[in-house]
């Protein structure tokens, strides 16, 4: 035996889940990996300079709970209502190892967030993929599609496509199925309205957050999951314990509790997405309403011409295939210059 | 169904890692968590205060080569060789996740790290628990006993028990068995010797090491793992995307090439180290000859009632049940505390 032969089967017959590009080569207009491009919280600043480095020495509180204690005054919630991640990425890798395994199916949308095929993948388990309608909307007979299923994956507003799901939509799909229903809310911030209700009147539902898109640290890597406290209690015992670290807990606390800059922050993006999105209709593009930080949008010609194009000029999107590409909400400079490019 | 019937149900049979405990209500001396004592590398301050924060609304480089180069100068391999990740914790896991699944099994030596059986769990994978010898080293029979398990893991130095199995041990075993071994090295930096020259030797064999102890940094989550490439290239696809945040990246490169900082460290605690133990004898302990930052020892009386008396005297070591216990080597001055309590 050798290389991939020591692999699992699954795994040696995968490809790894590819991220947005992060070029070293020159200095690109990245919007490409839907980050914000606006600096985090000057707090962040503070707390990084004046943290007591010889005290890393020490490791962090597993469970996070000063942390815990700031999403929970985000989501409305008490401690026992949240749990937190290296990240979100963290914290769905966590729910599917909790609740999925090589005898159970896990279900998705398509188009959606291409880590969860992956995190299927990786765990073994079934895949059930449910195609959105043409309008990238969630098709009726989705109840019937994931019955024997345990974990449905929503993300809303969804990516690529930008759209948010309507609620009531998402409440009555999480009322009537038996598994977990997992929310995942990566672009929330950025909507005007989202699933924290729904966590209160369901068992089976857990919303996940992250700080890397509304608070402008992606660097930092820290997501949270919200749910009931038997839920959080289960997957406790599946996460690393000692998954985020002491810089990250102090991060996230005060970037959280500065609620004025990350407001300001987020209604700059959204004027600019809208800005973006006019610009680009009138340039014959054909634009779905976002909900999110980026636009998804069809070229009137080929959208990997119009990708290499944008390359050409200093600027990266994002291109999943297919004839439409997702643009990353930039500065207002940043969209000015996209806007030239057309 | 409600609460622990949404999860799997190993899942909801099991019970979570127990970390050590890390008290808040006051001033202990902390010598239950194996952490260093001393401050890691002055160039770790300098990284934090001087770090650009205002970048952290970027993704950090998702597969950490800076990173990976800063291990592979202290192994004396190519960047290829190496996959960081958040601790060694999460190296463990992806070896787990990439390895094994509920029709596979996998093997490590009790008493060993509390995590391995935790992993096995999670995993849904079987566990054969190897017993150590009365003298705590690894039994005749073992190649026979696991024959047909995917996975091996051993701690060298092995942790509750301190000790390094002899090398040429290990290296019998690695030519001998089909799967994967695990050479845990999280207490290497303690020891006279490592394993790195069997990565070289054997295709089946993975080194991981970790900041959290040698390198004083427990608290910025960073551990790797160094295998020939074929092997690195598969657990690749299993990690996290962005596993090592930003600011982690930047520590663990100005501590790792701080060998100067690193080795004065190690002489401390390893002088430290002789000294207690020699107390402890000279108190009717038993102790075990150890390579690691900690000891595992006998008391003349009952472990669980010395463990009471050190707490009431402001001092925390780990217990695991049974008759000996785990006391991590601390500062001098820590010493002189726990060997005027004895």
């Amino acid at each position: 035996m050798s290389g991939t032969g020591y692999f699992r089967d699954n795994i040696a017959a995968m490809h790894g889940y590819v991220p947005g590009e992060q070029p070293r080569d020159r200095q690109y207009i990245k919007l490409n990996t839907n980050e914000n491009p606006y600096p985090p919280s000057p707090r962040v600043g503070d707390v990084v300079r004046d943290f007591d480095w010889t005290w890393l020495n020490r490791y962090p509180d597993p469970l996070g709970d000063v942390a815990r204690d700031a999403c929970a005054r985000v989501m409305g919630v008490e401690r026992d209502w949240i749990i937190v991640g290296n990240g979100s990425d963290d914290i769905l890798t966590i729910i599917t190892r909790a609740c999925v395994d090589q005898q159970s199916s896990l279900a998705f949308f398509a188009p959606s967030y291409s880590l969860y095929p992956v995190l299927a993948q990786i765990q073994g388990a079934q895949q059930v993929v449910l195609p959105l309608t043409d309008n990238f909307e969630i098709p009726d007979d989705v109840i019937s599609r994931i019955a024997g299923t345990r974990l449905l994956f929503i993300a809303r507003p969804n990516a690529p496509t930008g759209n948010a799901f309507p609620l009531d939509r998402i409440d009555q799909l999480c009322g009537d199925y038996a598994g977990i229903v997992v929310i995942d809310e990566a672009y929330a911030d950025f909507a005007a309205d989202n699933c924290i209700d729904l966590v209160r009147r369901h068992d089976n539902v857990v919303v996940t957050r992250t700080v890397s898109k509304g608070y402008s640290l992606a660097g930092v890597r820290f997501g949270w999951a919200c749910a009931q406290p038997s839920l959080i209690s289960g997957l406790m015992k599946v996460k690393d314990s000692y998954n985020v670290n002491a810089l990250t807990q102090a991060i996230a606390v005060v970037a959280l509790d500065d609620q004025s800059c990350f407001t300001a922050n987020i209604r700059r993006i959204c004027a600019t997405r809208e800005r973006t999105a006019a610009a680009l209709v009138a340039a014959g593009f054909q634009v779905l309403p976002s909900a999110a930080n980026f636009l998804y949008t069809r070229p009137p010609g080929a959208a990997a011409d119009f990708v290499d194009h944008l390359r050409s000029q200093g600027i990266l999107i994002r291109y999943f295939g297919g004839d439409y590409v997702r643009i990353t909400i930039g500065t207002d400079p940043e969209s000015d210059a996209l806007i030239s490019a057309l």
